[in-house]
């Protein structure tokens, strides 16, 4: 048995002592995913199906394209110590009568966990196992995941809901530490014309938080309000291909149960294969009052790695 | 006047005793460029019209979303001396009852300058200018370009069409210094049902060479098959919103004309300010032989940056 | 019980079913070290003793200088995928009339474990043990090593002997997997004048495989002559301040026991606290013969790091 | 004429119109350099006269070495948008039946430009020109300085004297951007038992401004006492191996002249080619008022780097 493999079964030990309250599920009850043994994909596998597709092109009917990310770069908040460090290149000057010089950056970051960013599968863990209970000590390399990782994410494009909790509760932004209810999410669907949700939509909440975003950012990354426990599981329940919000961690933060470490994370990413779409720009989408578009995202495709930064846009 | 004033009153200079054959044309011809002075967007600006919009969106039928995009990672080519390194960091256990471990990666590479990637109108000079005759000595800093970068950029979903020149030659690759012509354009579009390019187009060039990539990176890298300069000057006659293909400069390399370097870059990025989108995996495509399709693709908003690595689909 | 200490508890169960050969002590043999308990600088203690400078400082008789380092940059080998990336960036034009123009230069690397370089303690580890029982699972974070992180090595003036190994054997270069044995090292002291080796001395062994560096990479790193177990014991015994060759780990590489990974590493920095300098550049010393001379070395302050790339010189 | 070419004449250019006070002297005298057309040494040539090194060793009387470099990592001040990235790769376990785990880091810095660091030549420029007349335009890759780069810089092994400008005027630290005087030096060292500097000394001045380093970053960087133009070349006159200080550029700064831009980095590094050494560690020689002492320091030998980031000692 080599270190590894010591490892491995050292970190398998069963993790005792549940507190009351909300708690990991075991793994009998969560692997292998819905999705099946060893896929790596979770709710991206909505993207497989044609009909989500043309669902979307069909909410296509005034031309308009709508960013939903932001630009990366000075004023950015950051989460401790991430960096995004941008370093053109000097000139380099080809030989040749046509005086063709050629510019490019080196750029030294977490892209996939900076700016508008997607969370792939590899992001998140329950002591040593992630989604379909891969496992980090098996599965993590120092160049990168060999599974799980993003470049296994789909490019989507699929009909896209956003639902404005802010403008239910009929503010600009939410509390710094709300927890969005399922009642909440019910009601702004109400509000919305009696919308409903599909399987394979990329839904999209508002919160207002991203009004802070390079305006006040330690306020921004400090608390952010977002969905609890109960509206974590009951957007699973709705399949979507992936849940967004304007805020660093789609769900509410610090949990109201102080020994939960952001629990939504887990519930969406690491139980259930649902992805996750952080640091959205959605002021104009909600100024506009659209709820219903065609989403399209293309995460960058890097081997092993746990995210992308992206820059997803609603259409319609 | 400063040292930075100096440099560029120097650069500014008249670049002397052209040469036969093609050169850049002078300042007073090329700018302001047609779509304004000051203007930094290009052929980004067809997006801007819904009817191009609308007009892909007509295209989606089938449901069917094809990648035209490489993985980045392991076995992909690189230009000289650029690198991709991906880290992933020590695994971070949070506090809390539910053991939540936390993965992500710093990055370190020419991101928009590896892979499959989009060129910004950063990218190219002709001495000291840029496109719309920005120059580099004004609104070049060390974190990023103050006009012209990346972020500029608007999300593409226009129609694409893809012209298979290989096809047209009956070749599964264009020879390794191959020009493409006018003529082998028209007749490949011919050739594939009398298709007619519009403007705000994603032309895509298929020459096959992109067999290699990944397979025989050196070959790929050394020479490559692609539009000459009369087939990119016919090309920005046809008023795309990019032009891509499955090689790492769109255009011939080594041109025809050896006292020329890459004249492509310059007649489409710094000339006519057309985006370039390279290293373009079209095999699918070619295979399916889908010349007409939803082109989507959403570049990083990297602030000031030359380019943006990317993940583009067909859909159709 | 959080997750961090969970998993300390299951890494600090013993490691069982030790093989016949080399194995690595058990902790109460090792832990505290001789240096007591808490100790993070093992053999860098020995410069704490200014007997050791003011006998360096005697050896210092002709005033030259022999650089004992090689140059960081191009043609230098790497162990897998390290890197060396030195990104000049643009010159900055300072305002003024003095017109003053400032380089610098972005480096990312594994500073500390490329080029010659010198092994602090949290290097290395037998399981989640290093030196002196710190434990990588209580001390690694993912911006260093709050204990054992070699900002805690001294500053090192003390008498280098270099053994010469190649010359004993009369070969310009050992073989490519040779075991230097204790009798080698004990008839190359006693060829070169019989010399003794002394508590606190910098120990350099010649193998000529420095020969290689620059000139055969592939050849330099996939093996290596080196020190054996036994040797690697026997120097320990000397009580050196450091101990360092003209080869990539010090030690033979690979071990002729096929089920041990380079126990010199753990022999040294685990289980004794000995510093490793690695990759010198001893070809001048060599063809001087120069035996004895005062070994000067400073390795940057890293808080928290692993090692430290150093420019090491011999003075007499 | 290429591109290069042509943008190294055009910078040749003359640069008009001096105002009165300090001026870069023309180049007719300043190049070639003391020491010779094309040397890339300047001041480090001092190393090579072994009178030097056995004056050094002479002083080292009671074998204490006291460090004269910060450490590396959190709390230390940047300039600008400097970093320093420390970031430890996930512990690989080898195979093997001692469970081997190796740590390494990677390091993203402006190494050399950051912490105690010592300036080469490539670090500075008066328009194109560096020292010895040198062209950024010439010299200046993507990868490195071509010439003068600071893997030409030697060992330093040296006598070092410090003068003790703080001491001199009975202040902890000189004032916020209080200029040096040749008043100040000659009175100092008077006071200093009436020491004289001698070719190749390693002048190193006590400002007390390093008091605030790591302690008061903002106020550390705004401003700084240190030399002005006279003392400058009151010392250049002296002929030392290096000038050090305890400040971040040693001059002061701003200069009382406020169209200058740190005119003493020019008569250093550009004008007179010698070295100098930034942030250093002071608080401990001026404690126990060592003036005199051997002066060791071995910057890293980067390839075509503008500068090293340092560790230097005191050895008396």
């Amino acid at each position: 048995m080599n270190g590894s493999a010591l490892l491995a079964a050292l970190l398998f030990a069963p993790l005792a002592a549940y507190a009351q309250g909300w708690n990991v599920p075991p793994e009998s009850q969560r692997c292998p995913s819905k999705w099946g043994a060893g896929d790596e994909r979770g709710s991206g596998n909505h993207m497989k199906n044609p009909q989500n597709v043309l669902r979307a092109a069909r909410l296509i009917k005034s031309g308009e394209i709508i960013e939903l990310g932001h630009v990366l770069g000075p004023g950015m908040p950051f989460f401790g110590p991430r960096i995004l460090n941008i370093q053109p290149k000097r000139t380099f000057m080809n030989t040749g009568r046509n005086t063709r010089g050629s510019n490019e950056e080196m750029v030294t970051s977490e892209i996939g966990q900076v700016g508008t960013q997607f969370d792939g599968f590899a992001h998140q863990t329950h002591g040593d196992l992630m989604y379909n209970c891969f496992k980090v000590s098996e599965v993590g390399t120092r160049n990168g995941f060999t599974k799980l990782g993003v470049h296994n994410a789909p490019a989507f494009f699929t009909r896209g809901v956003m639902i404005d909790v802010a403008a239910l509760k009929g503010v600009e932004m939410l509390g710094d530490t709300y927890e969005i209810t399922v009642a909440d999410l019910e009601q702004a669907l109400a509000r919305q014309g009696n919308m409903r949700l599909q399987p394979g939509d990329a839904v999209i909440i508002h919160t207002g938080w991203g009004k802070l975003y390079g305006k006040d950012n330690p306020r921004y990354v400090k608390s952010t309000p977002g969905v609890g426990v109960a509206a974590a599981e009951w957007l699973v329940k709705q399949d979507p291909a992936l849940v967004g919000a304007d805020n660093w961690p789609v769900e509410v933060s610090p949990n109201p149960d102080k020994d939960l470490s952001l629990p939504g994370h887990q519930i969406f990413l690491v139980v259930n294969g649902v992805h996750l779409l952080e640091n959205m720009k959605l002021d104009e989408l909600a100024a506009k009052r659209v709820y219903e578009f065609a989403f399209s995202m293309q995460p960058l495709k890097i081997f092993g790695a746990s995210g992308s930064t992206v820059a997803p846009v609603a259409i319609r």
